[in-house]
């Protein structure tokens, strides 16, 4: 039995900060500047105080828009200005995003016409996620048929890069993106809606999701790898050395959540090792908050933006964390917990316009003014509070 | 006429800190650390003190380091074991680089197998220019003219990158980049070497891409676009707004070049515009350094580099304003390069291990350890040292 501790005592101070941030200051943010009720769909460039700088729809972030406030409608509050806002991310994911043979566009114009689009499966993973959402909050049990069948497509396509049009080079080693297991085990865990019925039609993808994720998962050294070779073994390069400690925190929640859901402590417990190394070899000591990436040899990352703070790792180590201290009630991950929260508050809160900052330099000043751009929308910030809202007591 | 000023003052202080650098640390650093005299080609990956991160050959850099170490040998001193390090370069490239069809590939394991293919068109460019380089150097007038045939096929891809595998988008703006017109003027004149005979068979294509590039220059607002559209205006997006200052400034001593090798005072009055306002409008008042990347609406780009100083626009700000205090002997472009010399001593030099830092933070601070990575290689540095070297006086 894990010992009692203080996570009672945790929501009352929490709670408050948790609440008056996704229900007064982010939604609204998002309701209130990015819906597009011209055009439909929502814009995604939004300046510090949300007004425009672009008019580029991104579609990752049209469909993590329209599954979160479905999710926000069926879970916290049946009102129906955000049924209808998710609507409109339906409408127009449905009229312009998706390709008649199922590949989804990356970016749309504000009125829908095709702008670019990636060799890689996730818009076509958060589409068929808010599908999902969407068609279970309004009643619509054909878009959640929608939702199945697109997944049908997006298994064959996510192993197989191939497919999406990215040519297979020689020399190139067949490095496994942690990405692909970890986004189709959450897209699982949303399309099933913790239906056993559907559950079991899944069975064998969720297994196989599974086992893929583990083999990132390097006990011996303690860290969770960005991309390993198909037997899980390491590759002694910058991309085999590489980590993504908010990435790895993420997927260790995603995995706990399955290992919850199928009754499996060994699943919970490398989820929660997952969480907590990378928290702590991700954690800069000396300036505080998350590196977005590291070299497992020691050795610079390659990638320019390494040493930057942002704002989803935090936002996933936040929940990652508060689970992580609600199973086991170990101190340590109170203190992690509290560690996160206050660099948010400190950092990545806005104190004057809402929405949290994105972009943080190493010492947590931010380098970005905007809100909103193509990777940050209405998702990592307003989910991981509506996951720790739904996670802590009372 | 000009002003007479104090550039002959300043070779005496300047040259020494030149040759020192170029001739006793950089190159010496590349010959030490990067030639694979095992298969061929250059090591890329190298550590601050020249140690090897990883194996991969970058295709960019192979050809720019051919191409310097034949410049060097046949321009500062014929010394044979620099025309090896060429050769070395040259085989790997004919050898593994170039597809038959004349595509070159992005980046190479070790032994030559490919790992990446871009659908740009810059690997085949430096591919040709060390081609002809080599050639001259090496007295081997078969591979100027394999030079000549690449850059048919080239000229063909380089305008139209649908061919190149880029899908062409419905919503997609028909944005130009400086990149292309810019990459080319540079091409041609190296491909031409200052031949008479050869500038006039490619008289029709250099105008061309004088009159693309001067689409960048918007004269009303002091500034040089990265991106516009094909008649030169401006597009009220992140991409249409952005500025890459270092870019311009080379793009500005390229044209600078072609305006004096022309004989049209115009063009190397436009050239010296494009410098003096990218280098004023990119200098970071606060921090000093050149930043990556602006907008010309003052949004945060969405990059997430944009604030970083890197080092090779910093090299190139070095030989252009040197260019510029030289043609017009103004004290305000004197002032710039001792400005941006001081930055580079005190920021990019390494006091401990030879060539400079790549990737600097806002305040000037090494935010990556090692001296070569996928994009940095022999090249901008070596390149500005050797070229203000030859402008300077005496």
């Amino acid at each position: 039995m894990p010992p009692q501790t203080k996570s009672g005592d945790l929501a009352p101070t929490v709670r408050p900060f948790l609440e008056n941030e996704l229900l007064e200051r982010v939604i609204p943010f998002w309701e209130r500047h990015s819906v597009d009720r011209v055009h439909g769909g929502y814009y995604n460039c939004l300046d510090r105080d949300g007004s425009r700088y672009a008019g580029t729809k991104y579609v990752w972030l049209q469909g993590r828009q329209a599954w979160m406030f479905a999710k926000l409608y069926r879970t916290i509050d049946p009102r129906p200005a955000w049924l209808e806002v998710s609507r409109l991310g339906i409408e127009f994911l449905r009229r312009h995003a998706v390709r008649p043979d199922g590949r989804v566009y990356f970016a749309l114009t504000e009125d829908g016409r095709p702008v670019h689009i990636q060799r890689k499966v996730f818009g076509e993973c958060f589409t068929a996620m808010a599908l999902a959402e969407y068609g279970r909050a309004a009643g619509q049990p054909d878009l959640v048929e929608e939702a199945f069948r697109a997944f049908e497509q997006i298994w064959i396509w996510a192993f197989d890069p191939v497919l999406l049009g990215r040519p297979l080079l020689e020399g190139q080693p067949p490095l496994q993106p942690l990405a692909v297991p970890m986004i189709l085990l959450n897209l699982i865990e949303e399309l099933t809606d913790g239906e056993e019925r559907l559950l079991s039609r899944y069975n064998r993808e969720v297994e196989q999701c599974i086992a893929s994720l583990l083999r990132h998962v390097d006990v011996e050294n303690r860290l969770v790898r960005e991309f390993v070779l198909p037997d899980g073994s390491a590759l002694d390069t910058p991309e085999g050395r590489l980590l993504n400690p908010g990435h790895a925190i993420e997927a260790g929640w995603f995995l706990h959540h399955w290992g919850a859901r199928l009754g499996r402590s060994d699943l919970r417990s490398v989820a929660l090792d997952m969480i907590r190394w990378s928290f702590d070899r991700g954690w800069d000591s000396q300036e505080g908050g998350l590196y977005y990436f590291l070299d497992t040899g020691g050795y610079s990352p390659t990638q320019l933006e390494w040493f930057m703070k942002l704002w989803w790792p935090h936002s996933e180590a936040l929940y990652a964390l508060l689970l992580a201290h609600l199973e086991t009630g170990d101190s340590s991950d109170l203190e992690r917990f509290e560690r996160t929260l206050d660099y948010v508050r400190l950092h990545l809160v806005d104190p004057e316009f809402p929405e949290w900052f994105g972009y943080l330099d190493r010492s947590g000043k931010p380098t970005h003014r905007f809100k909103g751009g193509p990777y940050k929308g209405c998702f990592h910030v307003p989910r991981a509070l509506w996951l720790c809202l739904r996670a802590l007591p009372g």
